[in-house]
């Protein structure tokens, strides 16, 4: 079935691509669910992170990620684990079993564990060897806040180390890392990411509607978005072409 | 397998009903899942509202009309869709194709753009040439509220220009419209339309658990209800009936 | 598939266990989602609690309760449910409708209904006859909260009347019984729970993730949690084994 065109709509690029990329967040969606999301609506979704360890406990990782491929969406590591085996001294072991289950892309953060920055440049490194990158930046802790130069810093050297994609940390809750506790926008974090990466090149977790509202209203269509639910999909798209109340255009007579 | 019949409960209508109607709000269910929930509780659910403009971006929105007919559900295209067609001078248009894809319900709204009140009656009145025509009440902003009075003139008027049933916003969020901003009911709304339209052609948008039994406690298991999540119905099915703490019927005695 | 085995990670019993029992509470999830869910991680689930009402109206009930039992899983009958009967004098119907259906398990409950303590211990002895029993503690009303030796009074009661686990009330919202308006731990009530009847005979209901994160910390993976959402069981099973932020081991160099 095609789309029908009787509307003028803002312009989303399409797949594969390179920015709108829009990111989903899996808390361990089974197989046929994520086979009805697929048929409905994969040509709206980029990166299928699985999210946390559940990769590790998941009984169907291997036909999911298999899916995800038909479908050209890349599944990706979620960081937590690789944070995790890195702070038992087996990286390497990670990674090799990630290659094994068919991942082509990881994500290396540093929100659990205290590697420093040298520890993340350096796994960043190792991992692109074999996979596509994405690094996070930002804290997970509601007490604590990264200034917004530090947020910088790190996204400069997460992309020289060959990151693909910096993610902006907001978690699930969408109330750490880039947004206050309230859920409110850091916009100072924001503008500092962009004026050091460039929009293209950072990924912003925003795991609520009004959230993704903000981020499409300052930057368009096409930003890049992240840690969005499963269920969210295609309300997401409609958000990002305007056919939602939050982004809808006005008429301009 | 026929229900058991060994307790007193409220009474329900069954379908096909014109009271106590349980309206969905469909974010991008996928085809699979919309069978699995018609299998186990489609007696329950009387309109399928396909949110936003989701009917524009979803592949498979012919099988899903025709499965929700199959099961006597009605298809209701989201008013958001109309009313951007229509600030692009296509209202035609998007009529003309939710006909071809087989919507036999539409919902006439004035939440985003801005249609008078004229315009909207003009559109429900050319909307119920081919299709049931449902319109929406009550402003979508959060910093804003229609007196109540206000509500009453325009249900009055929708009505007579031929809506089936008024609907009375509550968005996704429960927070706007004929609710307060912490989801407490604006009952003084609530008694004016009610005694404009009567209560048996007003649907409450109400997402939340605490707004269905508010409603239900107020009107009975036969008022109507909208804006319910998938994952709702066959609670909300439990809380008509008093089978759930929240409106179970204390004993007599 | 079988499991990754490159980390160490906390331990939390196989099934069939009898402590570190996860208990799901059901709002009527349709049976394709709910194979899907136990082939992706039905080794993390031990109870299926079919909550309120919705047993009574779920057309699918027979086959969900079987395939329950395919993946080694407990479908037990809400309380409520049984509750509502026994105020319309029929408990006995109900618990021979339930055998019908095929209930290995029914949760004895007073939340809604003015049982006594007396009320309640006959009906767990009754139900026991034929059924493993769990019986419910705690208040569902958000305006009274029970003192915490009447908590301890009341499990001791009950544990002694024949039931397996002593359930500590915290709803589907998690805002009452051993939670604080906010979503606290009311850790009094929690430690003389513990102390009468021991850790493993209790289970909490904790349905979000900040709660079940507070239970695995001071109680270890092998805790008892309750009332998980369907979506949440394999992110629990993270939580419970350290494979997420909240609860993953720092390393002790």
């Amino acid at each position: 079935m095609t789309r029908p065109s009787f509307l003028d709509l803002a312009e989303h690029a399409s797949k594969p691509r390179s920015v709108g990329v829009t990111h989903v967040l899996d808390k361990g969606l089974p197989l046929p669910q994520l086979r009805g999301l697929l048929e409905t609506a994969g040509e709206y979704v980029d990166i299928w992170k699985l999210g946390w360890g559940t990769a590790y406990l998941d009984r169907q990782l291997v036909p999911k990620i298999r899916l995800l491929e038909q479908h050209g969406v890349r599944a990706c590591l979620g960081g937590t684990l690789l944070e995790i085996a890195w702070a038992q001294g087996r990286a390497d072991n990670c990674l090799d079993w990630a290659h094994a289950m068919g991942f082509p892309m990881v994500e290396v953060s540093r929100g659990v564990m205290p590697l420093g920055q040298q520890d993340k440049s350096r796994l960043i490194r190792r991992a692109s060897e074999r996979f596509t990158v994405v690094s996070e930046v930002g804290l997970k802790d509601e007490r604590h806040q990264l200034p917004a130069d530090e947020w910088g810093k790190e996204a400069a050297r997460d992309l020289d180390s060959g990151a693909l994609l910096v993610v902006a940390e907001g978690r699930e809750s969408g109330t750490v890392g880039v947004y206050a506790a309230d859920g409110s926008v850091r916009d100072e974090v924001v503008g500092t990411l962009v004026s050091v990466a460039g929009v293209e090149r950072i990924l912003f977790e925003a795991p609520g509607k009004d959230q993704q509202a903000w981020f499409i209203k300052q930057f368009g269509a096409d930003v890049n978005l992240g840690n969005i639910v499963a269920q969210d999909v295609l309300g997401l798209e409609a958000l990002r072409l305007g056919l939602r109340a939050d982004t809808a255009l006005q008429p301009s007579w």
